[in-house]
C-alpha cells in the first residue's frame, strides 16, 4: 500500500518531521516523487470545483485524473474559469483501472455513486475520502430510510471513518475509508461538542437553527434556487426532517453516550457560501465558565477560533477559509446558552475538511495547502 | 375633535356603512371633504418613505404635510424618486401649528423624537400613530434602561395603545395614541400568542430565532450596513440584549397573564425587506392539533394567512404587503412546535401596521388601501 | 365580435367616458356584466405570474382561466404564495373551446408556442395579447434564423401589431392580435425613438450597452441561473447576436424610414427585475436641447418619464410599476449623447405593457390597473 | 537608500535570481533577514484591509506598522475578524520616524493624505506606493480642477511612476514614488491599450461603459452605499464627469502620442467585488485580426488572460486574485469592436496591483505573493 510505504521509506527521518519539514518546498517533494497522487471523481459541482481550487493550490498534491461522465473531454478551466492557468487536465470518464492508478481518490458525488465505485479501489490499497453521504451513517437502514436508496456496500460501512478531525483524529490517520461530514453537521457538531462531552447541557432539549448559503443546495439545474428564486428572501425547509439530520444525531449521541434529541430547523439565506448556526441549549449546572469550556477544548484545534466573549461572528469571516468560528452566549447570565458558529460550507464544510483530512492520512501538517485568509470583505 | 364629527354627522348612514362605500370612491370621498387630512413627521427614513408610497395610494387619505428638519424645503420625490408623480410635496420643518391642522399625524422619527412633540397635537385632539418605540413600554424605567433616554412624558404610557390590530382592535378604534409596534415583535408576538392564549406551552422555555432584512436597520449613514459588509454574509447581533425584547415580553406576560422567558437572538441577512422568525416552544400536553388552533384564532383576521400544515413560508411571499404568513411544525411528532412566521418588516413590522390602525382609528374598512399582492419574484 | 359589441350598447355614452367613469367602481363594472374576460395561456413562468399579480388587481377584469399543461389541476395560490387570498384558480390544461369563451388571451408562453394556437381564437374574434416572440418579427425568415423555429402561421405576421403603445398606440386600440415588446427592445426603443424620430443622430453608430436582472432569463431549471452562479458576479452575453437584436433594428429601422445600425451588448445583473440600458448616439448637429426634445415627446405619456437634467435613474425606482425613466447626458458638451433608461423587465417590459395593451384594447384608461407605485427600498 | 544596499550585499548572486530562489522559502528570507520591512498607512478602508490580507499571505514581507488615527490601538483582527491568526498588530497613530524605519510604505488612504506625508520618507530613501489618486495625474492644475485640493507637493509629480506594470514595468522596477492606479482606469487601459498601440482604432471614438462593485465606492459612512440602497438595483452615476476619466484620458493620450476622446460611464452594480469594463472602438482598417493582436501583446504577461474568440468573462472568475480577463469581439464582423474586460477591484484594481509593484521594486518574482486562485462560486 504506497501511503505505508512512505512510512517505511522515511523511516529515518519521521514521517511527520520530514513532510512538514517539505511543506513549503514543493519543488524538492516533486524532485523526490513523493507528490500524493491523487484523483477526483465527480469534478462538476461545487464540492468538485472547490476540490480543485485547494488542490491545485496545495504544495504536496500531484492531481492526476478528474472525471465527469456528462463532460468527459471538456478541459476543466473551460467549465470554470478561474481555474484558467492553474488546471491543465480535462474531464475523463471514470475509470477504474486509472483511478487505482492514484494513492488517494476524492469523490465529489451525487449521494448513491460512491458506494457502487469504491470497492475496487479499496480492494487496491487505495484511500478514499468520499464527500457524499454513502458512508456517513452506520447502519445501512438509517441510510436507506433517509437517502430512499439501497446501500451498495453495508459491509464498509463500519470500516469507515467519520472524518471530522476535531474528534477523530487519530482513526483518520490510519484510515482506508474516510467518510467526510455534511456541512451542516460539521458546524453544529462543532458547536455543541464541548457541551455534551463536558455533560453541561441537557441533551434532550437542543435546538440548532441553522442558515445555509444556496451553494449548500448544489451546482444542479433546478428553479427553487434560481437567483430570482432565492435571491431577497428567506425561508426555512426540510422541518419535518432533514437528511442530516439523523447524521448530527449518531455523532452526538456518540459523543454523549446515549441518544440525543435535537430539533434542527435548516434555513435557505440569500447568500453564496456560508452557514451560520445558532444553537440553543439549556445548562444542568449553573456555576460554570462557558467560554472557558470552549476555549479549552479547541485550545489545540488549528481550524477552531474560539472568540471572545460577546462575539457574533459572520460568514464572511471564513468565506473561502478552513476555519470555524464559534462564540458562546448566555442570556441574562440564566439557564440557556447560545452558541454562534459559522462555517464555509463548501471548505470547512466539504473541500477543505476533506483536505484537512488527506493531509492527516498523509502524514502532511495538518495545515498544509490550508493556511488562505477568508476573503472579506 | 375632529374624528367624532364624522361620527355624528353622518350618523344616519351609520360610519361603518358609510365610509365602505366610500372606500373605492376617492372622488366622492373628496367632494364631500371627507378626505382624512395626515401628516407624517419623520419622512425621510425607511418607515416615512412606506408611509408615503401606502398613503400616496389610499383611497380616504389627504396627505397634507411632510416634515423632514434636514431636509426641509426638498420636493419629496427629489429624494425619492419612486415616487415621481404620486407625491408632489416638499419636507417641511416640523411645525406644531401646521400639524394640530390635520387630525392624525404619523411619527416615522427616530426613537426619542415623537415624545417631545405628541403634547400639544394630544391636547388638540390630534390623533396620533408614533412607529418608534417611544411609547410602545408601559414603564418609563424600563423604556429609560433600554433606549437611554429619559422619557419626555411618562404620563401618556398609560394612555398609549399598543397597535397590534390582531390583539387591541377595540382599543385601537377609539385610542387618541397609537403605540406601532417594533416589526421583530410583531412577527414573534403574532407567532407565539395562539400557543399562550391556550396554555399550551411551557412560557418559560420561549426561543424567538428571528432573520432580518438589512432595511431593518433603517437609513442612516453606517458602516456596517454598507453593501460590502452585510452583502453575502450571515450573523447574530445582539444576542445579550436587543431593545424589542422588553417589548416582546411585556406583551407576551400580558397574553399570559405572568411572566414570560424568551430567548431572542436576532439575525442580519443580507436582503432589503422581510422577516422570518423561526419559534420554539414546549408543548405542556401532546394531544393538541397545534394548527386546528392557528386556523380558529386567525379565522377572521385580514391580514393573518395561517398556511396549510408542512409549509414553509419565505419572506418574498409578504414583500410589499401587510401579510402575516404562519406555518406549524411538529418535528417528529414530538413536544416540541417549531412556528414559523414572515412579514414584510417595513409594511405589517411598520408603515403597513400603521395604516391598518388608521383605518380602524377612522371607521374605514380595515384592508383599505392595504390590498395590494406581494411582489414576487 | 365581442369586444365591438361594447361599443354598440354603450354608444349613448361614448365608451370611453363610460369605462373611465366606471375604472373605480368595479363593482358596477361587474353588475352590468361588463368585466372583461380574460385567459393567461402559460401562466407558470415570470411573465405568467406577474399577469396574474397585476390582473387580480385590476378592476374592470374577470380571470377565468388559466393553463399550465404541466401544472393541470395544481392551485396557483399553491405555486405562487403570494397570490393566495387574490387568485382561487386552479391551472388547467390549454383547452381552445375554453379559451374561445373569453374575450381576450394573453400568452406568456415560451416562445414558438402562441403561433400554434392563436388561429382558432382569431377566427372566434377573441383578442390576443402575445409575450412571447412569435409575432413580432415581420418577417417569417428572420424569426426562423434568430429562433431556430419555422414560423406557424407567417400570414397573420403583417395583421399583429407591435405592442408598444408610445409608438403604436392607435393601432393597438383595434388591433386583433398584438405582439407585446420583448424588455430589452422597449427600454432601447423607448430610449432611442426621440432621437431617431427628430433625425437627430447618426443612425448607422448607435449603441446599446443593457444590463437585466436574472428574471429576463425566465422560470427555467438552468445551471447558469443558480443564486450561487449569477450572484455577486457580472458578465456580458450573446456579444456575438442576441434574438433582441432584430426586433430593435426592424422598429428603429421603421422609425427612421431605412435601415440603422446598433451594437448591443446585453448583461446578465445580479439583481432579480430591472433592465438599466445605457444608449449611445453621435448628434449630427451641435445645436439642439436633447433634453427638451425628449420632454416634448413623451409630454402626454402617462409612463414616460423623463427625469431632470443631470439625473441618473435607478432600476428600483420602476421596481413593480409600468413607468420607464429616462435621463439624457451630453458628456463634456460635445456631439456624444448617452441616454440611460430603467424598466422593470417584467412590467413595462412584459406584464405591465400587456395589461396597457389590454387597456388601449377594450376602451379602458389607459392606467387602469396600473396605477401603483415602484416598491423602493 | 535601504533597497539598493540588497543590490550591493547581494551582487554576487544576482539580485533576481536569489530572491527567486527564495521565494517559496520564507523561513530562510527571514533567517537572512531578508524580509522587506513594509508599513500600510490608512488600514481600515476596503483597500487597507485587503492590502493587509495579501501582505500577511506574502512570503517576503514582514509586516511592521499598520496605521490608523480614528482606530489608534485597536488590534486589526479585531477590527477585521477574517485576519485573526494572521495579523497580530495594533492599528498605530501614523508616525513619521517609524515610517521611515520600513522599506516600503503603502499608502491606502483617502485622497489627499499621502500628498502630505510621502516626502520625509522619500527624503529618507523608504520607497513609497501610494494607492490613492494623489500622484497619478501629471498636472497639479489637473488633479485640482478634478479632487478640489490643492496639490501638496507638486514637484514630486514628476518622479511619480504610473504603476501599471503591463504599461510601465522598467520604470517601476526603480522608482522611489508609484502611483498605483485607479481601479476604472486599470481595467478601461488594460483593456483598450493594445487598440491604441497598434492604431487600429478611432482615438476620438472611444467608449468605456464600466460596471463596479459597491466596494469600489469604499468603507465609510454611507446612505447610498447601504445595502438597502445598493441592493437589487442598479444606476449609472458620474456621466457628467467622473475623477477617473482624466487619469484615463492622460495614459491613453500618452499611449497613442496625442490626446483621446471617450466617453465614460460608470455604474454601480449589487455585488460586492468587481469591474466589468465594456470597451467600444471602431476600426480604422477591417483587416485585422483583433484577436490575434491582444494574444500578441499579453503574451508574456502573468496577469492578463485573453481568454478565446466569442468569450464573456465573468467578474467572479477573478474575485480575489490579480487577474484580468479580456475577450475581444466584433458584433457582424463590421468595424466595431467590443472589448470585455474584468477585473477585481480590490486586487488588481488595488491592492494585489500594488503587490505586483512591490515584487518588482524589490527584484522578487512578479507573481510572488499573488498566486492564489479565484474563488468561485
Amino acid at each position: 500500500m504506497k501511503h505505508k510505504n512512505y512510512n517505511n521509506d522515511l523511516s529515518g527521518f519521521g514521517r511527520f518531521f520530514f513532510f512538514r519539514g517539505l511543506d513549503a518546498h514543493p519543488q524538492l517533494r516533486s524532485r523526490f516523487e513523493l507528490m500524493i497522487k491523487v484523483a477526483v471523481v465527480g469534478g462538476t459541482g461545487y464540492a468538485g470545483v472547490e476540490m480543485l481550487r485547494l488542490l491545485a493550490q496545495h504544495p504536496a498534491v500531484s492531481l492526476e485524473v478528474i472525471t465527469s461522465r456528462a463532460e468527459a473531454g471538456m478541459p476543466v478551466a473551460r467549465m470554470f474559469p478561474s481555474l484558467r492557468g492553474h488546471v491543465d487536465l480535462a474531464f475523463s470518464p471514470p475509470d477504474i483501472e486509472r483511478l487505482q492508478g492514484c494513492e488517494l481518490v476524492f469523490f465529489a458525488t451525487p449521494n448513491g455513486t460512491s458506494m457502487t465505485m469504491v470497492r475496487p479501489l479499496i480492494d487496491a490499497r487505495v484511500r478514499v475520502i468520499d464527500l457524499a453521504a454513502d458512508f456517513r451513517l452506520r447502519s445501512a437502514e438509517v441510510f436507506e430510510r433517509w437517502y430512499g436508496l439501497r446501500h451498495g456496500c453495508p459491509d464498509l460501512l463500519e470500516q469507515a471513518v467519520y472524518g471530522l478531525p476535531e474528534l477523530n483524529r487519530e482513526a483518520i490517520k490510519d484510515a482506508q475509508l474516510v467518510a467526510n461530514p455534511g456541512c451542516y453537521p460539521t458546524a453544529v457538531i462543532l458547536g455543541l461538542a464541548p457541551l455534551i462531552e463536558a455533560r453541561l447541557v441537557r441533551a434532550d432539549r437542543l435546538i440548532a437553527d441553522a442558515k445555509s448559503g444556496v451553494s449548500g443546495a448544489g451546482r444542479q439545474e433546478s428553479v427553487a434556487h434560481l437567483f430570482a428564486e432565492a435571491g431577497d428572501t428567506l425561508k426555512a425547509y426540510g422541518v419535518a426532517g432533514h437528511r442530516h439530520l439523523p447524521e448530527i444525531l449518531q455523532v452526538l449521541a456518540r459523543i454523549n453516550g446515549s441518544e440525543v434529541d435535537l430539533v434542527f430547523v435548516p434555513h435557505l439565506v440569500p447568500m453564496i457560501r456560508g452557514i451560520h448556526v445558532t444553537l440553543y441549549a439549556e445548562l444542568l449546572r449553573r456555576e460554570v465558565d462557558i467560554q472557558h469550556v470552549y476555549e479549552e477544548r479547541y485550545r489545540r484545534e488549528p481550524f477552531i477560533d474560539v472568540l471572545p466573549p460577546g462575539s457574533h461572528p459572520e460568514t464572511r469571516s471564513v468565506r473561502g477559509c478552513n476555519t470555524c468560528r464559534i462564540a458562546t452566549h448566555r442570556p441574562g447570565q440564566g439557564d440557556r446558552i447560545v452558541v454562534l458558529c459559522v462555517i464555509d460550507n463548501l471548505v470547512k464544510g466539504a473541500a477543505g475538511q476533506a483536505i484537512q483530512n488527506m493531509n492527516l492520512m498523509f502524514g502532511l501538517e495538518e495545515t498544509c495547502g490550508l493556511a488562505s485568509i477568508g476573503l472579506s470583505p
